[in-house]
């Protein structure tokens, strides 16, 4: 089984002139809104340096992170009533990138201003625009979540960091086979039941979708603890991949107890946003939110979930930081595919495709 | 405004072969003289690894910090009465980097020496000789500071470290505007003040001369720390640029006691001499001293001077070790000049001008 | 006196294409035996990365440490009954590499296997081949070290790892004359009598042997805190080089006692074991076992000599970690030979042949 073209740096196709390293004209996920608070955050996205920051109205804003006086990151400065003040010589610039002010001097240089990004806030998340041609406006909007104004669910999230390239992410949440090796004291459960679940695989555009479905199957350590399961459950894991996210749905009920290919299914459940979104060539950003439905004791079953997929996803990261160096060391040395390899070996065609320079 | 031509390594002109990236034929601040004891002190300057010691009689000597034997760093051994012993098979060298004794052999190989260089010991500072003939003599002798004999004054040093290239220390130290956004814990003050004070640039040969005051403005926390003000003050700042070393004399009297211009007047004095020496084409030795004139509790005053200057230093380095990480992310990117920077720009051309082969 | 060629990676003819950076054809000291527990150990050897695991059967195996489908290291993964499995996706392999199981599938695919290296256990030590050709069985069998089973004697050893070449360790162990300058709290002594000890160096074929005796000499620290010598002692330093390992035999007799050239002497004795293993060009494995001969008090004596015995091995540490970072600061610089240098400059010989392309 050949294994789709894939970019990692270091150890394939890195000097490809006919691919951009990342599928561009998309929105990728900046920041989590609740990052942006009266100072200036700083992030490296898609190999740009960009500062986001709230002005007085409280509008997100993203600048390139560099004062075109000194070349200081605009991020060392301050938040004002009416932009971002760099903090050597004092410029100020509001959120299109416009200088305002030089102090002590009463012109403005024409050439005085730093460039902006297009950013757009929805949903808790700071959506950012990366288009292949730079000047043109985003060509369409981000896509909604509306989960997080659903009152049925509470949610929390992280923004986590990994030395290691995006797609290697997408394997990673594209098959969950891998709970029963790595993630034991979480959302894990027997490795057979994992690896042996039928799985399947749908791809719709650019999209990609996976159901498994573990019928009659010991409940993992996260799910007993947010929910009184007695016995066996019936559990599924729903996957839909997206170029610049993923939306997983997993969840269970008491063996028997409904039709779990029925969305409207009860008992628990946990469903996370997952936003992949390249920092540079072999690093990515991964920022997640978790939502549950707990009955009661809310903030207290929120917490355990949000803590126990915070640790699920450290356990995540040393494993995909370590396949990464690994891989770098061994430079192109062939792999083999596996049955659990479908669906992200679709994905992987998706991103080959998107990047691919027209 | 044209920016002159400006040596940042990984950033701008770093393959021309027209230049040397440091002025040569030059002498730079090796050390303060109080660093020098019975061990040895490594110091890379100029990209070169220099080892200082003070033998028995008590006359410092650089040699080049490698044995000739198996290339130990001399500076890993011993100082002893003669010279310095090599710490893995006990090679002696003399301050002129001749082998004085081979243990075990009576015979010393011809070739068993090591390079010397040119050093010379005054007012507090150790004086390294760096020419652009190696073999040649130095055509003159390092600049005098008498200040240092001065009884008015007493003064104290530090030799600090930065990881940016010697001419963004130049420029951070050529335009003061910036104290009013970075130090306004130390020696700051209203920004808009700083920004705005009347300043004068005359340049002679090499040297650059700045003279600013601030009339009637607000005493900073050092001055009240360490003077009697009682209201505001008559400040002035006076800066001196030389390729290898920048004198910059601050002060203040009460407002409309005195003319601050004559060089008599009285009140509270802040006399910095500020070496600054590449250690490689991106990293710096910044090497100062601060002498001020109390008039009582002489080591207490002293203390807090030299203490907020510390740390108005450590201010700078912050911001001068992100500017300069900055700009190699961004790579040759335009920049903007603005007024503050007339007399930063001088002093570019001049260090231009000097690394210029003839 | 000419250098013999020394492959000094950033320094000298690294890029010789006549030459391999290591002997082949060899074996190496992979690790001790007692490093091998229920727990995998992963060891870069040669430059290649390499996982070492005992599987039910006690049996030491080695493979190369990524696994086959996505690059994770083995190294990861958990040991068991038939051999090790991969942490991410639970592919288990057996100790000659070939995969056993693919959870979930029944069919294992044909490529599904990773190289497996030829390894030995004997006399505590875990030997690895490293063959010019991959393909070819090892030619010959590891040396013996029957010291290890001498019932005179207790030992213990430890790896230790050096960021030097490992010929710079060659050239340390091979001339005891720094014991002197380096070791003075353990086994140093006189810094003459040791420089001006006669020194016997013989070769034959790619053994080097060095003999020293430093007759009426005062005992060193750890000779006196081991061995109840009342005066002066006669000493004695026997090393044998060989391309992969030295063995270094030193003891002493009190003054007069008995003929120290008589291999059947009494007094206090150390035998070391030094297994210098490249790891990459430019960083090396040191893994060392002493064995001594305490008459009483045996546990107590083999920890003192042990534990000073490693704080000497601390102490070259750091003289040739810093002789190795300044060789490639100061590039290829002619060095100067003397001598005590004549065992060392015979091995260099001997690994410059073996390196040698025929």
């Amino acid at each position: 089984m050949k294994i789709p073209v894939m970019h990692i740096p270091g150890v394939s196709d890195t000097t490809d002139e006919t691919r951009t390293p990342f599928p561009l004209d998309q929105w990728y996920v900046a920041a989590l809104s609740k990052e942006l608070t009266d100072q200036p955050l700083a992030r490296t996205l898609l190999c740009q340096k960009v500062v986001m920051f709230r002005a007085g109205d409280g509008k997100a804003s993203a600048l390139e992170d560099r004062c075109c006086h000194r070349a200081l990151p605009l991020s060392s400065g301050t938040v004002e009533s009416a932009g971002i003040r760099c903090g050597y010589h004092g410029m100020l610039y509001d959120g299109q990138g416009a200088c305002l002010e030089v102090p002590g001097q009463d012109m403005i240089p024409p050439r005085a201003k730093v460039k902006k990004y297009h950013i757009l806030e929805k949903d808790g998340f700071i959506w950012i625009w990366f288009g292949s041609d730079e000047a043109a406006e985003p060509g369409f909007a981000p896509p909604d979540y509306p989960l997080h104004s659903d009152p049925t669910y509470l949610w929390d999230g992280a923004a986590y960091h990994y030395e290691a390239p995006y797609q290697l992410i997408h394997d990673n949440l594209l098959d969950l086979s891998h709970l029963g090796y790595v993630h034991l004291k979480t959302i894990g459960g027997d490795a057979k039941t994992h690896m042996n679940a039928k799985m399947d695989v749908t791809v719709d555009g650019n999209t990609v979708r996976v159901v498994r479905q573990m019928l009659n199957s010991a409940p993992p350590p996260t799910y007993t603890a947010a929910y009184p399961f007695e016995g066996n459950i019936d559990r599924w894991q729903e996957i839909e991949f997206h170029p610049n996210h993923l939306r997983i749905w997993t969840g269970a009920v008491p063996v028997g107890a409904e039709d779990i290919s029925n969305p409207a299914r009860g008992g628990f459940h946990m469903r996370g946003f997952h936003g992949v979104t390249p920092e540079t060539e072999s690093t990515s950003h991964y920022i997640w939110t978790i939502a549950t439905n707990p009955v009661s004791n809310h903030d207290e079953i929120l917490r355990k979930v949000f803590d126990q997929t915070a640790a699920t996803f450290d356990e995540d990261k040393v494993i995909i930081e370590d396949q990464y160096a690994n891989m770098v060391s061994f430079g192109q040395t062939p792999l083999v595919s596996i049955h659990v390899d479908a669906a992200a070996n679709r994905a992987r065609r998706i991103i080959d495709n998107l990047r691919t320079i027209r």
